[in-house]
């Protein structure tokens, strides 16, 4: 049983009915009436006699046949034996709107748990409890007290809010914006936000997925299936609260620099494909867009105005979003010459000039759209006293279904005097902005998504790693209850996955320093050497660029004195006596572990100061060479590791490389919680890497 | 004869009135008369008996006394007759609707100086040409032909683009935004954005002025009266294009860190208060809040909803917008637990819970717009089945009034089910707004300019400085038209306003440079000395960290023998050897003279990659120790210039000090274009920072 099945049932009971206007058991009744369901209403309900003029039953089982669906509408303790009911008679699809559930606390938690198991058990589908109920405008079915249905359209919608769906209906019908399903799904005891999402990925009417979510259950299944539905079809989501679980407590680097989590979702989105919306107006206003337009061939934006400072203000808007205007090529412009009076601007944004009638704009976009350095079209217009606004209206119709290859969309400023105008663009599918920064950001959702949807193939390298090493180190770890990897274990795995170390021995005297210090050469740095001390740089713990075997003595010296001083509880087991790297950029390579998404890679620059510079990228493993490639140039400082300002830039492939082992290291053992290579010393092309200093931290798998 | 008499004039003469409908010359007589307009009106056309059922005259003399102002919609070629008109019947004002002039080309362009030079003999203020007329609604003056009058109200409007006013006011009456006066300004020949900002600011009924510009005719003087005109009423403006005149062309960091110019609006318009808006919509949502609220006393905003996850929403966009949610005390949280029920949030975002009626929403608001740490509310409402949403309407109303001294800002999500409440809320002066980020985004602006207007005095300290020894260098350079005065004279200028500079010594042979070292210690910099060459590193003329007189002669003499193959243009006249600067953060302080506004002071970190890291800060000369500081702690380095990481912080104080001195220089010498010290370097509090490297362009004052 599918939930698509949900959506065109050939009878409904309503149980728990109601005579009086205003109650949830009236307005179920008088929705599916209204919206003009065809199948055969069941008003169910002890105490009436008949509801809105149909025949009202006691129970379930007096209609003498089984419902396809039961939406239930009874006190929150009377829903287990109703579907004991449904299951008896032979219904197995219901849907559960009453509240005082999960979301009224510890009682209606154990309701909530004992219903979703009467379900399961009779293998009954449920979406709820709590919720709002279901509309598919197509099949003139409204299972619900949202309002009336909307118009039909190819928007698939899903919200963990009732009444945001609500609100969502009551602004679709007043814009426009069609949908083909709508679902609340409340609590979620059955049905969730990953299974809706599978159905919308199958439904044929649903060609834009849409929804609002406040917490997703699976993350990493989720993840996976907007990933592969994504491909077909554009997933917008509403997330509220920034936070995934166990984000928040975090000791590393990496995991700080995912401020409290706030950044995972924009990590793991983007990885999926998911466009994700900042407020409802986004929503809409891109859901418009990539419900009736082809997606841009590429990112030139072309925009026609008759007001050049207002296509200024688009440009500016271009800019601000990342997304550049079209350069028109010449035979464009002699043509526009040819077609515009002589003060019109033929370059991008292209001013058709104020007293521009329709056929200037048609013109002008038709030649403009027939550029090949031109994606997309954003027609800009503003009402001047000749304006002809409805028949302009009716030509970028014209050019937009002449030029179907190339999305079209419009922004006609005004009220009472466009009113027309957006009638006729609504009707013939050509989406209208409120403000022409609105189309702009729409264009930049549509581009961002093409150029996802057309990404290579996610061909992950794995390389020649030694992994029994690791799985000893991390087994002892686990088996002593000691969840840190201080330096040289750390270090011991990162060898084992390809890393290059830094030379060294742990010393336990002066003398004994100076003399390792002979045999690795000068510089050297000594390095406190505990188990219980991890910021060793914070503790005084750290002394480089000794040059000198009376510098190497008197370090070790001020070392022992000093260090314990500061943390009496530290087991001091000696001065580790290292090699100095030699000049390269300090960046850090990081991986967070997100209990539901799994390992977040990280780049970052400025070694120690990372957390003050904050300049940072994030990733989700496994990385493929292309990714980790993307992580460096998402960095400010990327000119810079190229080479830039007289200095010479970095090894790139090498720390690519470098990440994507760590990447490999992170998928291969889920025991490790976070990891931090700080400072990862890069130098010039053809240079080693070094991983200087490095963090573990294990935990049992869950 | 002030602007403020536009918008009372007694009789209105409508020069090139016309019978037709749809011509203008019909429009602005039909808007006159719907107005309700109550003194005279005058068509005049010798091609008419009447219009609109007034008498029409065939001149201004005919009339028989002199119109208080002309409106003029005759053909370009024929205005300057018409103003001649007017100067003999001694009408003083006049609005030149008529378009054909500047934006027509040259010819254009001439005919506007002429009809300009006119009216200025014949002391007649005149507005435009090519624009759309002024309406005054609270005088039923509707002299322009952009539509009906939109309510009146409290917000002074002023526009460039005249086809955009018309559309800004469709767009308030769809609305309900009311104005004070709206003038489209046209091609300003002679009435400007100054002079009107000016009038705005007298104006009685203008509380908030808002605009739309495309170009500042003079920015200095604009700004200036922004700022004092600011204190009292906000200033809301668009502005498209965001290069200002001559910050394109740049050779300095300063300059090109501007971007072209993009960020110098932004600089200024800070400096003066102004409230810059990205979009119509933005400056529509501020314009209604400005009109209506009180301004905020601190930071703390309380969100009440009465669905959680979009309180949340809001929270988050809160903190995108660098907004802090407040925290309440203990006695409001315990009185809200008192009024609310168990399951209800009573921490901010306080959530009311979706089945509140209009009591919970209202004794919420109260409660919490009763602590002392909230200073402004947003009531977030979303319509579930039992929400009482015109009642809860009235209620926010009812404590909106009673708690007065605090904003109080609504969302209402959905349309026509919240349609009732939205129209109580607006009646009523409480802004609705139609996402909550939106709402947040206007509680932001609200509180910046709350700020802005209780900053302290700004006090320029003035510094002994050695003005005559900069006069000097200047006038050198300005004579033997050598703009570009490079390091050592760039260096004595800096030495003259107070800087340290390090000592060095400039060498003609190998031997001599090794001798001068030995005298500054080592180690030592050399840098080859050429007027010629500014950028010394991109041509290997820089050599640091030189420790023996070895080292010094084969550097010598290896700068001899590349430079001259890499600049054989460049006149060499040795290499200057220079005490190496002691260990310390490096910084950039710059400056570049924007054409309009003047010295752009930076601050930024990085050092030679200061263009990579691009963390600068920009403000508008001359600097106060505030403004110096605060250009400082807006860097992203803020933190490690304090010192963070286990990394020693610098003296904050030494950099503010030095930005305020090279402000003092820059205002002092407004010949002086650019300046770079680059790289400054900075020490622990208590060293005296060094001016490494400097460069300044001088030009003749214009």
């Amino acid at each position: 049983m599918s939930l698509a099945d949900f959506f065109h049932p050939g009878s409904v009971a309503v149980v728990g009915a109601s005579r009086q206007k205003g109650k949830v058991g009236y307005e179920i009744v008088a929705s599916l009436q209204a919206g003009g369901f065809a199948g055969d209403i069941y008003p169910v309900n002890p105490h009436a006699e008949e509801v809105e003029g149909l025949r009202c039953y006691p129970s379930l089982e007096a209609i003498g046949r089984a419902p396809d669906l039961a939406v239930v509408v009874v006190p929150a303790g009377a829903v287990a034996d109703v579907l004991r009911q449904c299951a008896r008679v032979g219904t197995r699809q219901a849907i559960v709107i009453s509240s005082g559930f999960k979301e009224a606390g510890e009682a209606g938690r154990r309701l909530e748990e004992q219903i979703a198991r009467i379900a399961r058990d009779a293998g009954i589908r449920m979406i709820g409890p709590n919720c709002l109920g279901i509309m598919s405008p197509a099949d003139k079915l409204n299972a619900s007290f949202g309002g009336p249905l909307p118009a039909a359209g190819a928007v698939g919608y899903f919200s963990q809010s009732g009444s945001l769906l609500a609100a969502i209906v009551d602004l679709a019908r007043s814009t426009g914006l069609g949908f083909s399903r709508l679902i609340s799904i409340g609590n979620k005891a059955d049905v969730g936000e990953l299974e809706v999402l599978k159905a919308f990925g199958q439904d044929a009417r649903t060609r834009v997925i849409a929804g609002y979510l406040e917490t997703i259950s699976d993350g990493d299944a989720f993840i996976r299936e907007a990933e592969r539905i994504g491909h077909d079809k554009p997933i917008l989501l509403m997330k509220a609260g920034e936070t995934p679980a166990g984000a928040r407590a975090a000791s590393s680097h990496t995991g700080r620099l995912l401020d409290g989590g706030r950044r995972a979702y924009d990590v793991v989105f983007e990885r999926a494909g998911i466009i994700r919306c900042q407020s409802i107006k986004a929503q809409f206003d891109y859901a418009r867009a990539f419900a009736s337009q082809p997606l841009p061939g590429g990112p030139g934006v072309v925009v026609i105005c008759n007001t050049g400072g207002l296509g200024i203000m688009a440009a500016d808007a271009a800019e601000r979003e990342g997304l550049k205007l079209a350069e028109l090529g010449e035979p464009t412009r002699s043509r526009l010459r040819e077609l515009l009076p002589a003060a019109a601007n033929v370059n991008n944004p292209v001013d058709v000039l104020g007293d521009a009638l329709a056929d200037r704009f048609e013109a002008a976009l038709d030649a403009a759209l027939g550029d090949e350095a031109v994606h997309a079209a954003l027609v800009l217009l503003t009402p001047h006293a000749m304006t002809e606004t409805d028949a302009t209206a009716r030509a970028v119709v014209g050019v937009a279904r002449r030029r179907a290859e190339k999305p079209v969309l419009a922004c006609f400023l005004g009220a009472s005097r466009v009113e027309g105008a957006v009638a006729v663009l609504r009707a013939a599918d050509v989406p209208v902005y409120d403000t022409p920064e609105a189309a702009i950001a729409t264009l930049k959702a549509l581009s961002d998504y093409a150029r996802w949807r057309s990404r290579p193939k996610r061909v992950v390298k794995l390389f020649p790693v030694n992994r029994r090493k690791v799985e000893k180190v991390i087994a002892r770890h686990l088996r002593q209850r000691q969840p840190e990897i201080g330096e040289t274990e750390a270090k011991e795995v990162l060898d084992a996955y390809g890393f290059v170390t830094p030379r060294g021995m742990v010393a336990t005297s002066g003398e004994q320093a100076a003399a390792f210090a002979e045999q690795i050469g000068y510089p050297v740095v000594l390095k406190i050497w505990s188990p219980d001390i991890v910021h060793k740089a914070e503790v005084g713990g750290v002394r480089a660029g000794l040059t000198s075997g009376q510098e190497v003595t008197d370090a070790f010296d001020l070392m022992m004195y000093r260090v314990p001083r500061k943390r009496p509880d530290a087991h001091i087991l000696g001065v580790l006596v290292e090699e100095m790297c030699r000049k390269g950029r300090e960046v850090i390579l990081g991986m967070h572990r997100d209990a539901s998404y799994g390992p977040l890679m990280m780049f970052g620059t400025g070694g120690v100061l990372v957390e003050v510079l904050r300049d940072v990228a994030f990733y989700l493993a496994p990385l493929t060479a292309g990714e980790a490639r993307e992580m460096l140039a998402s960095t400010r400082t990327w000119q810079m590791l190229q080479g830039a300002g007289g200095q010479e830039g970095v090894d790139i492939d090498a720390v690519a490389e470098a990440l994507q082992r760590l990447s490999q290291l992170a998928t291969e053992f889920p025991q490790i919680r976070e990891m931090d290579i700080n400072p990862f010393v890069v130098g010039p092309p053809g240079a080693t890497p070094i991983a200087v200093d490095a963090r573990i931290t294990v935990a049992e798998e869950k």
